[in-house]
C-alpha cells in the first residue's frame, strides 16, 4: 500500500495523468473535425487506452487510501470515480454514441479535480453560489413577471417571441444581454403598441439596480471576511 | 386572537402560503400558453380559490394583530392588502381582463413581502435609489442635451431614429447600451454627416466616464459605512 | 447691492430660475417636434423671454459680488455668463440658426451651475480626467497600432471598415464596444484571412485586460486617500 | 562618454525623440490613405530619415552607458534595439513589403519604453498577468468542454458555427461577448433542437459566475498588499 501511495504521490505520475487527460481532451476536439475520420480505428484504439489507464489510476489511489471510505468522502475523488466508471460501460446502440461522447468530454474536467490550484479556484466558485441565491430568486421573480406581462400584452406582435411565458423569459433574457435589443424586439413591438418603451425600458433599469447592487453587496459581504 | 397569531406565525402555514403564491405564479404562466385554453374552467376555479385563500389569510394576520392599526403600520402589509382588495373586484368588461391579468401577477411579489430575505434584499435596494438620484439626473440631462442636439443635426437623415427629443432620446439609449450602434445607428448618419462619429464617440465617453465614477462613488460611499 | 445679494440668495428666486431653465430646456425639446412649428411666434417669444431673464439674473448676480473680478474667479460663473451672452448676439443669417440653437441647449447646462449636489459631482469627475490620462495614452497607442495593421492587411477585403487608419480605428471601436463585432467585422474578414481571428481576439483580450487593470487602478488610488 | 549621457538626459533630446517617434507614427497612418501614394518618394525619405536617427539614438544611448552589458540588462532596450535593427534590414522582396510596414508600426510602441508613465503602467499590467493565470486556463478547460459538446451537437445545424471545435470554440467567444447570441446562434439551432436555450444560458451563466468571481478575487487579492 505504501508503495502505491508513494507512487501516487510521485511528482512525474502526476505530471503524466495530467498529460493523458490533454491527450485525451485532444482527442476528443480532434473528432469534431471530418478529416479525423479515416483515423477512427486508431482514436478507437487510443480512447480505449485512456480508459484503461483512467481505471488503472484510480484503483491505484483507491488502494492507496488506507480504508475504502476514506477515498469516498473526497467529493473530487466521487468525481472522478463516477467519470470512469460510467465510461467503462459499453456503448453497442448507436444512438448511445452521442451519450458516450459526452461522457467522454467530462473526462476534461479532471484536470480542475487533479491542478490544486483550480480546485481551489472551484470551491471558491461553489462556496459563493448560496451567496447568489436570493439575488438569483429576486431575478427569477423579476423575469416571471414580466414574461408574464410581456406574453400577455405582445403576444399577438409576435408569437416566436411572446408566444407564451417560457419564450417570452427567454426574450427577456436576450433583451437583458442587450442583443440586438432595440432594433430585433422593442422596435418591432413599438409599431403595434407604441408604449412599449415604458415596459423594456423598466425592466433594464430594474436589471441593472439589482445586478449593481448584487456585485455591491457581494464586495462588501467578501470584504468583511 | 392568539390562537389566530399562532397560526400566522405556523411554520407549515407559512409554507402553505408560499405553496399557494407559487400556485397562482404557475396559474399566470399557465394561462400564457394557448394549449391550456380548453381548461379555462378549471383554471378559473383555481383562481377563485386563491383569491379566497388570500382574502382569508389577510384577514387572519389583520385580526391576529393588537389593534388595525398596527396592521397597516407595516408598507408590506399595506402592499399585500392593495393586492387582495383589486383582485376581489369583479369585472364583467371584456375589455378589463387584461387589467384583471396583470393585476394577478402582482400577488407574486407576494413573495417577496414573505420570505424575510427578499424583503432585506428589497428594502436594501429602495435605500439605495436616493443614493444614484443625483448621478441619474446628470445622465438625463447629458442625454436631454445630446437627444435635442441629435434632433437638430439628424432629422432629416432618419427621422424613425431622430425625428424629434424623445425618439432620439431612446436612440441614444439604444446607443448607451451599444446595441446595432455602429452598424444600424452611426454609419447611416455617416453617410451624410462624415463628422457624426464625434457626437457618437463624445456620448459613449461621456457615458463611459459618468457610469464608471458613479460606481466607485457608491463603492466608497459604502465602504466608509 | 445688499438687497442685489439677498434676492440671489433668496429660496423662492433660486427656485424660480430652475424653473426658467427647466422651461428653457422644455421649448428646446418642443421645437424638435414637427407639430409645434404653427406656434413658432409663441415658442420665439418664450426664448426672447428667457434670454432677457437669463440676463437680468447674470447681471443681477454681478452686482450682487463686493467686486467684478470676485464674479469671474468662479468657472460657472465665466460658464454661465459665455452662454448669456452668446445667446444675445442677433443672428439673421439662416444658416446660423443650427448654431443659435446649439448655443441655446448649452442653456440646460446651467443647471448643473445652479443644484450644488451636481457642481460636486460635476467637480468629482472633472478630477478625476487626470486619473486616466495615461490609460487612455496607452489605449491610443493599442488602437493605432491594431488600426495601422488592420488597415494594411484588411484594406482590400472592405474598403468601408479597413479603408485607412482613422476608418479602421473606428471599426476597432466598434469591435471594442462588441457591436457585430463577430457578424459583420470578424467573419467577413476571415473568408479572406481565416487568421484574421488572431488578429481580432488579441486586441479584444488586450483591451479588456488593459480595461480591466485600469478599474482596479482606480478603485485602488481613490481608497487610498 | 560623460557627454553622451548628459546628451541623453537632455529634456529637449527626449522631447526630440518622442517627436521623431510621433512623426513616425502618423507617417505610418498616412500611408494607410490611398491619397498619399504620390507623396511615395517623400514618404520613403522620412522613413530612411527616421530609421537612421533611431539608429543614432540607440547608439548614443549604448556608448553612453558604463558598459554594453548594462544597455541589454533593461528589457526596454532590448526591445528598442530589437525594433532598431530589425527596420534596418534591406527587403528587396516585394512580398516581404507587408512584413516591413508590420515592423515599423511597432516603432510606436518605443513611445511607452520612452514615456516613464507608460513603462510603469505596462510593467504594472504585465505582473498582473500570472494572477489571471489559472481563471484563464478554467475559462479555457470551459470554452473546450462546451466547443466539444457544441460541435457534437450541432454540427450538422450549421457547420459555418459548429463545424469542429476551433469553430465552436470561436462561436462561444462570440456567444460570450453577447454579439448576435441570440439572433444568429440560439434562435436558428433551436429551431432543429428547441432544447438548445439551456447549453447556452448554462454557458452565459457560468461565464458570468467564473468572471464575477474573478474580478472579487483580483480585488481582494490586490487589496490585501
Ligand atoms: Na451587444
Ligand atoms: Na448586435
Amino acid at each position: 500500500r505504501e508503495r502505491l501511495e508513494a507512487l501516487r504521490a510521485n511528482k512525474w505520475f502526476e505530471a503524466f495523468v495530467i498529460f493523458v487527460i490533454v491527450m485525451s481532451a485532444l482527442l476528443i476536439g480532434a473528432r469534431t473535425y471530418d478529416e479525423t475520420s479515416r483515423y477512427e480505428q486508431m482514436l478507437r484504439w487510443l480512447d480505449h487506452g485512456i480508459t484503461l489507464f483512467f481505471l488503472a489510476e484510480i484503483l491505484i489511489r483507491m488502494a492507496a487510501e488506507r480504508r475504502l471510505r476514506d477515498f469516498f468522502r473526497n467529493g473530487w475523488n466521487v468525481f472522478d470515480f463516477v467519470i470512469v466508471v460510467a465510461s467503462l460501460i459499453p456503448i453497442d446502440d448507436s444512438e448511445m454514441v452521442l451519450l458516450a461522447r459526452l461522457l467522454r468530454v467530462f473526462r476534461v474536467l479532471r484536470l480542475v479535480s487533479l491542478i490544486p490550484e483550480l480546485r481551489v479556484l472551484m470551491g471558491a466558485l461553489l462556496k459563493a453560489i448560496p451567496r447568489m441565491g436570493y439575488v438569483v430568486l429576486l431575478m427569477f421573480i423579476i423575469f416571471y413577471i414580466y414574461g408574464a406581462v410581456g406574453s400577455f400584452l405582445f403576444h399577438e406582435v409576435d408569437a416566436g417571441l411572446w408566444g407564451n411565458i417560457s419564450i417570452a423569459m427567454l426574450t427577456l433574457f436576450q433583451v437583458a444581454t442587450f442583443e440586438s435589443w432595440a432594433t430585433a424586439v422593442l422596435y418591432p413591438t413599438m409599431e403595434h403598441y407604441p408604449w412599449a418603451w415604458i415596459y423594456f425600458l423598466s425592466f433594464i433599469f430594474l436589471n441593472a439596480f439589482v445586478f449593481l447592487n448584487m456585485m455591491i453587496g457581494i464586495v462588501l459581504e467578501v470584504m468583511q471576511k
